[in-house]
């Protein structure tokens, strides 16, 4: 065995990834797409199997403090199907595992599925299979969800072109606010367990943090308009660390403005209690479940029939680097922040 | 809410995921088969694709004293390729998740990527996907298997008919019985670490726990043979336990014999050391991960060519019950004593 020690922090999760998928060699014809993108690609004759999975931990991904299980049932499955969204893919079943400990009533296990199945059922997709297993500690949640699309109209994240305008779907930022909102309420409970929650006027943001949907509409409107994406994923890290993403796999460069990117109303109000920058929780917010996708000019038009998108900016030489313009004017390099689990 | 409260314990697993799936109704045309087999079936036109997935827990399923993490990964990608195998198709793809905490290296997490990928490269599957994230506590893995099968080639367990005989592969007990040997040499070693494991003789069943392998030799001669088991299952949680599934599915009985049932040597030695049963090791002991199944009597002497298949009994009218005769001659219900995590 090897003596050497590398702290996995000092990867970070993306670095992990690649160190242990860098020597990937696909043997299967079926297998078209594998580890990299938002989710796997599998043919199977006429049409094509896309899949893609999630750990959700206890204590890492969500407090059952401030998370009804029901929300997080809801939650766990929308998630996944984001991922299948995210490649122009229609999802059609999801498999749910669980592990939970004896501190878990049967009634409290049902009222997750109830959430699960709402979900279902809101997106048309069948539960076809899990696990069910004993935890020491901790509800673990692990969600595989398979989607279908017709074969070669999957979009990657490494099909972006020079020129090609950046778009996003609804608004970003809120999930990130409601965090901090609900984190607030849960010290304060801790200190004084009688105090009820403060959360007047701040459902919107809390909603998106607790109840995410997967932008099914967007990918509808953008195969009813006509307008193929180029590249295409979920926001679920935060604009920042996805557009980089993006950049990258496409080998590109961007420039992105600040006035354009969307904010609720309801999230900048918000920010503003917090004292903290709307457009810091835009950019580096993560769980909006939004999608971030890039389009050709000559599809721009077509674009502007749907409000809830958004043309934030547009893709350049490599060289010329990864940029937003701020309302003021200067032009500042977009660095990374998302989530990282490693670096606590 | 509700203000009921059933303690988990009350329902046990199988009980937990039928109370927790009674009422899907599945919804899209290419969800063939879902919840309550190994392994869901998914239509796609010309292949149909079968997905499985497993969740294991440091603690639960494995234990990392005794455990190498390079078979750790191997066996992990086993026990799901073996519920693939149990479908009677053949594997294709695998996503592997895995929630880890900062107690292990990145050098640790490629040694478990190394047992992963030999499997993958011995049973011929890519590993197309899967999530990688911290945890606050403890190994967490999640496995999820895809296969495809010929349309309607795929074997349930539920189609056994009376009068079917009933096969197991390779032998029985083994892993249970390394897994005493394991333990024992554990609390040894807690109570005097100077003291060096003593598994001599022990290397076969020992393996069996730590080093199983999916018996695609046997679907493999199944069907050159051109034989197709009328039902089909995986054994994970004790022969006892999975053919009172098959039963119950197939609604039928049976009868067994114990001097029918396969047992290596090698185990009935460790079993004696032990001072306890090989039949009950054979009958109650998990995670073997051979296959059961059942075949018209009229392919018993196709059977006959393969020395890794027994016939341990047949199936019988449902009123008959589910009974196993001793080797002295005396009949006893089959009861299930497989493993269950929330019992302790």
């Amino acid at each position: 065995m090897s003596q050497e020690r590398t702290a996995i922090g000092q990867l970070g999760e993306f670095g992990l990834i690649e160190h242990l998928t860098k020597n990937i060699e696909l043997k299967n014809a079926s297998s078209i797409v594998g580890v990299g993108d938002d989710a796997a690609v599998i043919d199977h004759f006429g049409k094509q199997t896309v899949i893609s999975t999630d750990l959700l931990l206890e204590g890492v991904h969500f407090d059952l403090m401030y998370t009804p299980l029901k929300h997080l049932g809801y939650k766990s499955v929308v998630v996944n199907l984001s991922d299948i969204y995210a490649m122009n893919a229609t999802p059609t079943q999801i498999l749910m595992s669980i592990g939970i400990s004896n501190r878990f009533s049967v009634e409290a296990v049902a009222e997750f599925y109830e959430g699960v199945y709402a979900a279902c059922e809101k997106y048309g997709v069948d539960l076809v299979g899990g696990d069910t297993t004993a935890s020491q500690k901790g509800f673990i949640i692990s969600v595989t969800a398979i989607g279908e699309v017709a074969p070669d109209k999957f979009v990657k994240r490494d099909g972006a072109q020079k020129g090609d305008l950046v778009c996003v779907s609804g608004d970003l930022g809120g999930a990130y606010v409601g965090l901090l909102f609900l984190e607030r309420e849960k010290k304060i409970f801790l200190e004084a367990p009688g105090v009820q929650p403060d959360l007047e006027g701040e459902s919107y943001v809390v909603g998106r943090l607790l109840k995410p949907e997967a932008r099914k509409d967007i990918i509808e409107f953008l195969d009813d308009a006509e307008v193929r994406p180029t590249a295409l994923m979920d926001i679920s890290d935060g604009l920042s660390s996805e557009i980089l993403h993006l950049c990258k796999q496409s080998n590109l460069g961007c420039v992105l403005y600040e006035e354009k990117l969307p904010i609720a109303e309801a999230m900048r109000n918000a920010a503003f209690k917090f004292e903290i920058d709307p457009t810091a929780c835009a950019l580096s917010g993560g769980e909006d479940y939004e999608l971030l996708f890039t389009v050709s000019q000559a599809d721009y038009e077509k674009l502007t029939l749907n409000e809830q998108i958004s043309v934030v900016g547009y893709l350049t030489e490599p060289e010329q680097g990864t940029h937003i313009v701020t309302n003021g004017g200067s032009k500042h390099t977009i660095t990374a922040q998302g989530w990282n689990h490693y670096k606590k």
